[in-house]
């Protein structure tokens, strides 16, 4: 990706293309259920994985940086597992979860916005014509981002988030957001950490869209989420002291951005890496790039029309394609859904 | 701070005020002893502290959060520490450690500049005339910043500072910088680590200068390490994958900076926030905003001339003043270290 301006660069994962994917605004309703966290039964620590190449391949290399005296051995401190969040540990398709949320947000923000039902592209979202709100471009997608994630408080942001993500639904599944993740992921995720690894998402999504509900969901933590974030300002307002966010891209966590995040959050480099598309190309080159050292990269294709959705090279959303050509010569490991995976989510299948 | 340019930004950590604090160029010898680590010893966990009042009130603020049942519980997932570093966790007087740094990154690259021997600041600073350095103002610092901080890759640079840090002495005591670190403060983060505190360094100094060796001097891993930074590149160089440093400021975290720092690093906000200037009152401020909930601010005053340094309102290396003054109406503890302490440093006093 080469941003031409900060708001097309903030454009990548959320709007054209992923807004031209869906013809109507999403339908919200209420829902109390939780996902899952993966609990690895004893014995068979990825059972939803297939006795396959790359299941075989991941236990191999645990257990290669993690058994004292081997050559490969790899101190717990710098048992650093990276994951891209969208399309990696969870659902991608038909669009990324953070442009339903800015969607949703659009419309619950109208009713303080008189002047909205003229001035595009809000007037044409709030109709349901998502087309004709995307014809004004870069400019309009600039407007929805900052009407729905700056101009309030840290903590207001925190809320607002955690709110919607207790309820927010699948359009297709009619699933709960929380529960679209992949189970074998959950299962790799817990697996990875009993063996001492300290696992990080580092996501191309807002860092604070993810932070309310990455701990519960895939017991991550806030301080181990790196991703896409735009300026804060302290400030006291009404006798207390907050962050506001400001209209502002700080940084973007995509592409060769992964591995600036990573270093600037984690500090260390990754020795795994684990991700979907050319957007997380650069974090698996970052990861493995010392090939005299036992590393780990692997792509998730998403191969199973049936079970979840089958897309790389010409997806809209979460394209594969340099990075696919790239994995033989890299070394990296590309599982695929269909073949690899005997369970897809915590409730089944698509 | 209310910085002009991010240059000028930069400078409030080692420039100006700090360069004409020393008239010469330190002084630095090999040596191979390590600082020790804070241990407290069972049944006194803050031994080196006097039973006074701050001694009290950390003991106090401690057990209300972290007793079962206690009105001001907090979950150990919330327990966010924040330290300050320089004049909080190590001596910051008479200069910053990373001015000397920098000084002495200068002398070990004069050989590959030999346009320095008349170009000015280096020129100056060469002949050993600090004074006749700064003569350039901002212009000047920025110079010395960008020609020993960037132009390296973040491996590079990492390796210079361990091999800088293992040797780097005090340029008045001629201990290793790692062993003028306050003994107090170590037994205190030892003791908020057994407590279930999660903590983290808050500094305006480097991110990348700290740490390579925060975790064996304070038990603080390069992840909990919050601090200033300069932009990276991720690049290919001669085969490899590189994060370049390039010659400007990222995010400068001091001041107002601190709690924007906190949130992006973090994600949270903290309970217990210890600092010892004026650029660590917005981290307090943020800290203990909420007067409803037991939060812990405190400050450390340095007001043992005999034993470490005697300095506050007038200081040009960790000026408190506008902190020490607002104290009081916000409940901060403010600690004298020549009465709340019995111990300086691990191995005496200066």
């Amino acid at each position: 990706m080469k941003p031409t301006n900060t708001f097309l660069a903030m454009s990548r994962r959320a709007m054209l293309s992923a807004f031209a994917a869906i013809p109507a605004m999403p339908i919200l309703l209420p829902a109390s259920a939780q996902a899952q966290t993966g609990q690895a039964p004893v014995g068979d620590p990825l059972p939803s994985w297939n006795d396959t190449g790359p299941k075989r391949t991941i236990l191999d290399f645990v257990e290669r940086v993690t058994k004292q005296g081997s050559p490969d051995f790899v101190p717990e401190a710098e048992r650093i597992a990276t994951f891209d969040n969208d399309g990696t540990l969870w659902a991608e398709q038909p669009m990324y979860s953070q442009l339903l949320f800015a969607l949703y947000r659009v419309k619950v923000l109208a009713p303080q916005h008189p002047e909205w039902a003229t001035e595009e592209p809000f007037a044409s979202l709030l109709k349901g014509d998502v087309k004709g709100a995307l014809a004004g471009g870069e400019p309009a997608i600039a407007k929805i981002v900052m009407a729905t994630h700056s101009g309030m408080t840290s903590a207001e942001f925190t809320e607002i988030v955690r709110d919607w993500i207790t309820t927010a639904k699948h359009p297709v599944t009619g699933k709960l957001y929380t529960e679209m993740v992949y189970q074998p992921m959950l299962e790799l995720v817990a697996y990875l950490k009993s063996n001492g690894f300290n696992n990080f998402i580092v996501s191309g999504g807002g860092i604070d869209f993810m932070r309310p509900w990455t701990d519960r969901v895939y017991g991550i933590v806030p301080e181990k989420v790196v991703g896409s974030s735009g300026k804060t300002k302290f400030e006291m307002q009404n006798g207390k002291w907050v962050l506001m966010r400001l209209p502002e891209i700080s940084f973007i966590d995509d592409g060769p951005g992964k591995p600036v995040g990573i270093h600037e959050h984690i500090g260390l480099r990754p020795i795994a890496a684990f991700g979907n598309s050319d957007g997380d190309q650069a974090m698996l080159e970052w990861t493995t790039g010392d090939k005299s050292l036992a590393r780990f990269g692997l792509l998730v294709h998403h191969t199973d029309a049936v079970r979840e959705w089958a897309y790389d090279r010409d997806s809209k959303v979460g394209k594969l394609d340099k990075a696919l050509d790239a994995a033989p010569a890299e070394g990296w490991t590309v599982m695929s859904m269909k073949d690899d995976w005997n369970k897809i989510f915590p409730f089944g299948s698509k």
